[in-house]
């Protein structure tokens, strides 16, 4: 790459300036574009109207060196895109049987027959590729103009997503739009904030002087992306940065990638063959789902126990009344008894539990709205811990939860290594 | 208003473009100004550097009645709304004393010390309006150039969300930018096709003439917007056309607005004085939370088994192993088990189930993956229902609990419609 390529996203579509959908082609093609070292420089959202959309494409054309337009290349009558677009380039529309056939093979296997509406669908620009949908009927579209290429990508995220993976990136590459390699990588914290983490991690950058880091924060955890400064350097040297900072940020490191808390816990368990089962308060089957997220959950995941009234918490996972009279229904001692109570009643190994006031009621002198208790129960122990949060209920039972994993994965850290200090013996 | 005024939002930051963040902004703004009857004719996201804004702004400013800028009013060195539009402007930053005693009183009432850093923030365009900040340190601005009003919005949801409804949304009532009623009335259904829906509703609306509609999908939930097209009709007017198409939903109507199924179900139980109680394994936590994200859920629910292994379905819900045996975990037999048995384990008056396979493995001949089962016990009797989704694990639980929820909700109204004919026999 002699020089840095713009990049122009282009989203059409009334509903997402309606405030019916949100713009999520523009974060996915952010985050994918950033892995390949390009970065948007604009971004345009246009409802569906002919004139909006030929003025955005005529701007875009213009300043950028790619331009990623998403929607409108339904068969619909405000479906426009393409239409826009061969107009604003002055050339034709040109009818392809053979978008028609693979239209008719995929109604064909899904027992439907084509309509006289999908013809609409199958007129390509003059000299234009043809990007294949496997998921859809509309195909994309990539057409070059002068020094700008613009590419047409369908608007259903289950139709865009591979279209830009499989046909997309690797055009990019082969033109050398995009690097080969990931442009960064990401490393993922949690337990520790913003500044700490860049106070640990920035001072290692700064001495091998190639790279840089951005911070993204998002309930409790922080994202670190490092990335090379000096084009000269490689995804080795870039990973060699990754790794010294990886072992400076010691347990806060939950993992590389977009890796979640619960799946570093799953792999953990599997790994040592034992079963986990939660009981939770005031996050209501949040904390439950984050294990049932995983696909193959069961293999470590025996289940839990929702126990938000106190008869609940007395009945299903057995905490004395005595506890909850004297400590409270949010208080460590409650937490513990919910962690010890599940894990028996549910046969497993371990035992996470959660209980605290979300807000926005509830709460007392010692225990204000916001604070959770967390209870763990294992083998080698049982632990409670106190945490407090501030904001609105779903930002605090989504912290809790995130907060009860995180506090899991260390001690499950902790023990690792005490088992193996103890063989060392 | 003798014109369609209109309007155009700026989103500043990188994150957005990055793929970091998602553009929630759009959405949420897209959502009020369709309220108040305004449209947004084009949305630019543009990153933290001082050539982009200026550029977006002036574009912006010539083509557009209303701006409205989001981020980049920190007090960070790449915060650069302000300087940006001043410059465009040809403005002058003037620091004001009152915005720094503000943020100083702020600072005080949270025991911290306000910092140099903080005077950035306290400077303010010349000539504009100060919008005051209850939830941060940065105020918005109001600044009117010629024919254009350009607002300036902090970044953060919690801050820009008040400052909009309770000084944006009057000031463009009083100048007359937006219409004092809503500008469309949402009715929700549930557990009916887009296109049947329209069956139902295109034919009333069409017969009252000065309406139009409009339709949004999404898990199962199909939200209908009727809107005035004729603008000398009125707010009351509409509403009745609303309340014809309700009658005419039918059971498929969930509620006005954004109510969701399970407070519509919270509502109803209030009413009546009953408790519920769930038992899941596939949505293992999702359905309970449906509940417990509704404030006060405890006077209602009692709480929720996720009973993922079978031995937990046996133990904790008292599924019989032969039901198990003999039709498997994923049928109806074992979802009317489960219904049955956690309301009476946790003593509740009704209890709801969900058991399936959720993939991307499992699944067998009978029952192939996407096939939820869902239970329901009651006073007045106990179902098991079968549906089928195609589509991801996330989505198959998402549409999963939205079937349980809503086939709850057409019981408990098809239970309240028995009692009334009941006491008029």
């Amino acid at each position: 790459m002699s020089k840095q390529v713009t990049v122009e996203i282009l989203n059409i579509g009334d509903e997402l300036l309606l405030g019916i959908r949100t713009n999520s082609h523009l974060t996915y093609l952010g985050k994918q574009l950033s892995l390949l070292g390009l970065k948007i420089d604009h971004c345009q959202v246009v409802p569906d109207k002919a004139e909006a959309i030929n003025a955005a494409f005529a701007i875009a054309a213009k300043r950028s060196d790619v331009v990623i337009a998403t929607g409108g290349l339904g068969p619909t009558e405000d479906d426009l895109t393409r239409e826009s677009l061969a107009k604003l380039l002055g050339r034709k529309l040109i009818y392809n049987e053979s978008i028609f056939d693979t239209i008719k093979d995929r109604f064909l296997k899904l027992g439907r027959n084509v309509s006289e509406v999908h013809k609409k669908q199958c007129y390509q620009i003059e000299g234009s590729q043809i990007l294949k949908n496997d998921r859809g009927t509309a195909p994309g579209l990539l057409v070059k103009q002068e020094l700008c290429t613009i590419i047409l990508l369908p608007g259903p995220s289950h139709e865009l997503i591979p279209m830009f993976e499989k046909q997309v990136i690797p055009y990019f590459k082969i033109n050398s739009f995009a690097q080969e390699d990931n442009a960064y990588i990401q490393l993922r914290t949690c337990g520790i904030g913003e500044s700490s983490v860049e106070e640990m991690v920035a001072p290692i950058v700064k001495q091998y002087g190639f790279a840089e880091l951005a911070f993204c924060v998002h309930l409790g955890i922080v994202d670190v992306r490092i990335s090379l400064a000096d084009k000269t350097k490689n995804a080795d040297q870039l990973k060699q940065v990754a790794e010294v900072c990886r072992l400076a940020l010691g347990d806060h490191f939950v993992g590389y990638g977009d890796i979640t808390l619960s799946q570093v816990i799953y792999h953990k368990l599997r790994h040592h063959q034992k079963t986990l089962a939660v009981a939770e308060s005031c996050t209501g089957g949040l904390l439950g789902n984050a294990f049932t997220d995983i696909p193959g959950a069961s293999k470590v995941f025996q289940g839990g126990v929702i126990c938000y009234a106190n008869e609940v918490k007395i009945s299903q996972v057995g905490v004395p009344e005595e506890i909850i009279d004297q400590h409270g229904a949010v208080s460590g001692e409650c937490a513990i008894a919910m962690a010890s109570g599940v894990a028996e009643n549910l046969s497993s190994d371990y035992g996470l539990s959660i209980t605290g006031f979300a807000g926005p009621e509830g709460g007392n002198e010692d225990n204000p709205i916001g604070t959770i208790h967390i209870g763990f129960h294992s083998s080698f122990g049982i632990w409670g811990k106190r945490v407090r949060y501030l904001g609105g209920r779903m930002d605090v039972k989504a912290r809790a939860v995130n907060a009860a994993l995180d506090w899991m994965r260390r001690l499950l850290i902790g023990q690792e290594q005490t088992d193996i200090e103890e063989q060392n013996i």
